[in-house]
């Protein structure tokens, strides 16, 4: 059996696929997949998802030049969810500029905003 | 607004939930939310998840007794995973009695089983 049939793909066609950051060990995004962003992913050695609003591959990185380099590919137990250990290129996933998108803290029922933002998007995106 | 109602629940009320390892800095397991189940997560200090499969709230930990103690609640940049960080009592998150749940990593176009199993899954669900 191909490797890719083996993952519990659900009823969109779609797995989650965590990006991990290699030195900095943190999680950096949770984006998805499909049979070809999966595909792309392995053959380009950079992490490539499907964007479900834009509906179309996404490259990560394709504007923003902030390229995820694949290290290794994880799958869970029940083969429905990806670990993607990367290494972030400059240091910022988020497209608010900050290091990764987690960061939104619960604090006494409400979401507070933590991490620097490292870089303007305006500057990021222009 | 409540903090509740600021996420972006998908389709059937869920959002992903990444429960993350504060002292090893391991991604545990990718397992679902629902309101309820993220309320009692926040309520009991420990994490319950929406088990998709048993269609009832899911008290991790509630035989094997790994329980994993909340510290830190993130939500991302657009409101739809979260990032639990927590101590995994026990040391293992796995049903496999491994410590996390992405133990198969892909090498040469196979799922490859890797990590150790530190606890004999028939002795832990006995």
């Amino acid at each position: 059996m191909n490797w890719l049939e083996e993952i519990a793909w659900n009823e969109q066609g779609l797995v989650p696929a965590i990006a991990f950051e290699k030195h900095t060990k943190k999680i950096l995004t949770l984006a998805w997949m499909n049979h070809e962003s999966l595909s792309a992913t392995v053959d380009e050695g950079r992490t490539v998802y499907w964007s479900r609003s834009r509906n179309k591959l996404w490259r990560k990185g394709e504007e923003s030049g902030h390229v995820q380099k694949v290290d290794e590919i994880r799958l869970d137990c029940d083969s429905d969810a990806i670990v993607i250990i990367v290494e972030q290129i400059g240091g910022i996933a988020c497209h608010t500029g900050r290091a990764h998108c987690f960061y939104k803290k619960l604090v006494n029922g409400k979401w507070v905003e933590t991490e620097d933002v490292l870089r303007d998007p305006k500057e990021i995106y222009s």
